[in-house]
């Protein structure tokens, strides 16, 4: 038997660590470690800070590191991604038998929540349904972490949500295609590959960006969209020059989140 | 000058409050911590549970309970919320001026997340923007918390969103109103006075529902929701009966939210 803990570990900042976090951590008998490719190393680097901070010495032996293989390009998004997470589930599975034959604890930190645009849960589920006969069973539970979004919203000093209102968490691409969603006041966009924002007529909105967040670099910039959308198209791709990678995410609103009345509904 | 930190605390599990939470209650000069009346005293314990275990016996003393006004039950909803904040906001600066009178530290413990359907932000920012002169200013900082809905997602081991769709986050009120956002294949509903999920067709949708997350007498209900839809708002009044007050929150979708493949867009 495999009790597999996946732990949100929050999107840089070591301190951003639960309490139960860091118990999940402790008590594990492997922590796996995926390794992603160059670009993105300082995320790597953070799971192995937390490791290093919150293990004892005799401890560190029990992280394992390992390569994940790469999603391929092809312009089938849905189909490549299914692939990629049988081809991570595979590796997963080895990694286990091999470090674990006879069953254990393993904990994976997972960036952020667990909950949140991330595929940890989706892979552990086809290890969950491919248990062959003699196969370990697999047991999963969750850790809960620190969002991006959250990070965002403490760093402005905003909520999420407009007084009493709904708020929509979509993709860049989506926001591109679709436009603002009818039913939203605050509408939050992860995982855009570049100012998706500029679909949308800019009169009204106010946009809190961040990249980076939790870490050394961060980046903030808030204000009307129309005033500070362009420099954050510019400074978006000045950081991505200079670092090599960028994760970054934003909130818009037709009002301002502070105000004391909401917006006309 | 105040530096006021609203920590976030997560919704129950001790537990859940972050390396950067414990920090500021620790570095603060004074806690304030606000009763809300009889019927809810659970959440105001999870705070005195917190102050007892993360401060040695000398900082106890820095804990400073205060009872809060309470909110009109007038049917203008808005306008009764804006004289409430108004009279907190009051009794803070209240508190502060007494127990800080030179200004300092102070810490507020905030159920869940500060970002999501919480008023604090909108109570300090009356406080800053009505400094007379010789009032102390006062800077606000946010420690981000876990929230009941990742509590929900994680003691489910589901994710937020169905594979690359938007997810929204409501309230049992806006449900009612509204039905079911167009934009959305999932949807998170929060502050539901009892079943808003009634006002929907149940066919084709599936429910993850919680109360009391993160507290000893959890409970959790997920299934299709013309099964289960029946029964939650059976159990939901025989909890709310047996302790007093409950609080619930749900997740709504059109689709397994496992499933390799996307919903039919
Ligand atoms: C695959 S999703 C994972 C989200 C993660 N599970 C979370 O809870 O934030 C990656 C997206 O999250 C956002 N993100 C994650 N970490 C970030 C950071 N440190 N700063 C800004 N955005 C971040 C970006 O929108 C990025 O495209
Ligand atoms: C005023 S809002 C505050 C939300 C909080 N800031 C958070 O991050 O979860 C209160 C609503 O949050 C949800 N909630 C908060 N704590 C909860 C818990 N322990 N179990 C279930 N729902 C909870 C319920 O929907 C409740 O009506």
């Amino acid at each position: 038997m495999i009790q597999l803990s996946l732990i949100g570990i929050g999107t840089g900042n070591p301190d951003h660590v639960t309490l139960a976090g860091v118990r999940a951590l402790q008590a594990a008998d492997r922590i796996l470690l995926p390794r992603k490719g160059e670009a993105k190393s300082d995320l790597v680097d953070l799971r192995r800070l937390l490791c290093r901070n919150l293990l004892d010495e005799a401890a560190q032996s029990r992280v394992v590191e390992f390569d994940l293989p790469r999603r391929d390009g092809r312009d089938d998004y849905l189909g490549a991604v299914d692939d990629w997470h049988a081809a991570i589930a595979e590796v997963w599975r080895e990694q286990m038998a091999r470090h674990l034959p006879r069953g254990g604890r393993v904990a994976m930190l997972i960036w952020g929540d667990p909950s949140l645009y991330d595929s940890s849960l989706r892979i552990a589920g086809r290890l969950k349904g491919s248990g062959r006969d003699g196969d370990a069973s697999l047991e999963v539970s969750v850790v809960p972490g620190i969002t991006s979004l959250q990070v965002l919203t403490a760093e402005h000093r905003i909520p999420l949500n407009a007084l009493a209102e709904p708020v929509q968490i979509t993709t860049g691409r989506r926001l591109r295609e679709r436009g603002w969603p009818e039913d939203a006041a605050s509408v939050a966009v992860m995982l855009d590959g570049g100012g998706a924002f500029q679909a949308l007529a800019p009169e009204g909105l106010h946009i809190w960006w961040g990249a980076y967040l939790g870490m050394d670099k961060q980046c903030l910039i808030d204000g009307r969209l129309a005033e500070v959308g362009p420099s954050i198209v510019e400074r978006r791709a000045a950081l991505r020059e200079r670092h090599g990678w960028i994760m970054d995410v934003y909130l818009l609103a037709r009002t301002p989140l502070l105000s004391r009345t909401p917006p006309l509904a």
